[in-house]
């Protein structure tokens, strides 16, 4: 036990999910109950609330306000997409320094865990004893060293829900329907699309991820070969899928980037409008429709998973067990024991193995074809998704003729 | 009672609903359960199954099966969006003839009540005592005679749910964020955005509907306005929004009509795109985003309002009801009684009075500058749409300087 309580700082960072405030209750209650610990602070927006010195008193609030607000979507503290430069690093120690800053946590995804690594690099040179925790959180699922990530779970069972609809509307008035699914360089979110199948003819019929070099003459001739087959097609595709150079087909059509060099590729619906448009220039059907999911699929209420919601929870609470514990740093990781039993673990791993780059969807859950996802990604997918929704269908005994 | 009994005959038509089927399993069963009622028929997508002989035997589907299937999204016989000919009429008598149908059931929009009073009036001119009835569907909300009608309410729900999460998330993320909603001539679903409003800054901020003319002029000028107030503007827009000449801004963009005369609006991005587009260039503002919610919120799985489950049931049952009763033909709408307690009834009218034509969000509902709804709206929808979920705030008490 110290003898005297140091102050803490949490803060939210990139884009907001279903569970991230699960995360930041989980550290703030493990917090409040440690003796460790004195002030607790939340900065607004991330690292740029601390530039600004826009912080609130996370003491102050009530555990049931805390609880409702780990209930909702979104990040409740704010977020920002920034990636610190030097100057921006000193003026950070200088702030944290003169609030007494010991534990820092910064939660969200690769590029957060890039942020705080920068930040508990630049601490160590400085001589500043800060400890830096990044606490894991991102609906794309890319983290490296994670089984998955808290806040996957939810927004794919958004998805998976979506589509489970999309499929019986396409049913009934049948033609193409393209749904595009958030997923930059990782496309466990649009392969999610597949976990609610049942029947055979149940779409999504194809599916089109990052990993695998996307042509528009095989996607045009697969919808043929679709909708000759099912007289419909359901697709699910990546915001991010690239041609074979690498260069993704919405980025063509994007101008806006953010500092972490990220092209806008969400909040358009252009690249729904591109495929939809193919399909109706090279084949003579006519009901063509595209859905671009936007922000819903992260930000949806009532939407979350159970496994996911306690998941988040949990790794926010590891965080701060683990500061209190010794550690000096860390990101905490989802790890996953092999076998048909679902059983994770969480294990603190070092900022740097987690933060800038991304983990891709293996290959061994892709099809040959490139154009579905395998069985081994719906048991993988499944129980961080749980249950969805019963849909029923008629046994529709033909009376005509 | 009747000494025979007469077959009948159920189908379904225009744009799903997240209820559509539960009307139809109330008229099935109730036809069940009657002495009266022979063989039950249901035609696949509507009158086209009619005239492809496409039906199936509604008496071999099991309670359970039909249970299931009610609490499903989508037409799950099927639909269709074609309005019939004169030689089509003459077809679907000959067929309706050889199937020995007594009792037609047509569940859906203004469009497939047209198709009934159509058929109705054919029958009459043919001499051929066909029951004719029109079962009120529509996300809409659009049909004259109806205080509101099935399907709206958990659309209704899913719209007001995603701007729960989309005003989040626009918090956490701030900017401009748009979200296009459905509604051609009938704003109700884009007004239904405002059920969630918690506090005086949630958003959305700004709403527009089809019933105000739509100046692009004032568009942007209310953005910059809001975004001053708040830094950040949430809107919701219909589809159907339109110029002062009564032209829809998507339409111009559109080329796509259907066989009732009805411009492509939905399944597209491009109105939310150009209305994005024309805040980019007209403001300074660099974070713009639109979505649009496509078909999600006609077919979204385990978003259902119980109070417009269990309407849509009821006016399947009472068009079942009626016709044993001895009435000939009319649509079931549904009345309320005024006062603030929530009492509804269903009345049989005639079916030319809901025909093709649409009524529209009164001008009560929205307020006096064309760019938000008035309380007398929130009271109107609420019952309708039922609980929402709950979303937290931190109390955010400073702590900062």
């Amino acid at each position: 036990m110290a003898a005297k309580a140091g102050n803490m700082m949490i803060a939210q960072s990139g884009g907001p999910s279903m569970v991230i405030n699960q995360s930041m209750v989980g550290a703030v209650l493990t917090a409040r109950a440690s003796k460790e610990i004195g002030r607790i602070y939340g900065s607004l927006h991330g690292i740029k609330g601390i530039l600004n010195e826009d912080f609130i008193n996370l003491r102050k609030e009530t555990v049931a306000t805390l609880e409702a607000v780990a209930a909702s979507p979104s990040s409740s503290l704010g977020s920002v997409r920034m990636k610190p430069t030097a100057d921006d690093c000193a003026k950070i120690f200088d702030i944290l320094k003169k609030y007494k800053i010991e534990y820092f946590f910064y939660a969200g995804g690769n590029d957060s865990a890039e942020t705080t690594y920068i930040i508990q690099e630049e601490a160590k040179a400085a001589g500043y004893p800060l400890k830096c925790f990044h606490i894991p959180k991102t609906i794309d699922n890319d983290l490296k060293e994670n089984d998955h990530t808290p806040g996957f779970g939810s927004a794919a069972k958004f998805v998976a829900c979506s589509l489970q609809g999309l499929n019986l509307d396409n049913r009934a008035l049948p033609g193409v329907h393209i749904s595009v699914i958030m997923g930059r360089h990782a496309g466990f979110l649009t392969a999610a699309a597949a976990l609610g199948r049942i029947h055979e003819d149940d779409g999504p019929h194809l599916i089109y991820l990052p990993e695998k070099p996307f042509s528009m003459k095989q996607f045009v001739s697969d919808v043929k070969k679709t909708y000759k087959k099912y007289g419909r097609c359901l697709i699910a595709v990546s915001e991010g899928i690239a041609d074979s150079k690498g260069t993704a087909i919405a980025a063509q059509l994007s101008k806006e980037v953010d500092s972490h060099g990220n092209a806008q590729l969400s909040g358009t619906g252009a690249l729904g409008d591109l495929l939809a448009n193919e399909i109706k220039a090279n084949t003579d059907i006519d009901r063509v429709r595209a859905d671009t999911f936007g922000y819903l699929q992260r930000s949806f209420p009532g939407m979350v998973s159970d496994v996911d919601a306690a998941e988040a929870r949990k790794v926010g609470e590891t965080a701060v067990k683990e500061a209190l514990g010794g550690a000096k740093s860390g990101s905490i990781a989802i790890k996953r024991k092999p076998g048909k039993k679902y059983q994770i673990s969480y294990k603190r791993v070092p900022l740097k193995n987690v933060a800038k780059y991304t983990k891709e969807v293996p290959l061994k859950y892709i099809n040959k074809d490139g154009n579905d996802v395998t069985k081994a990604f719906i048991d993988y997918a499944t129980p961080i998704v749980g249950k969805l929704p019963k849909i029923g269908r008629l046994k529709a005994v033909p009376a005509g003729k």
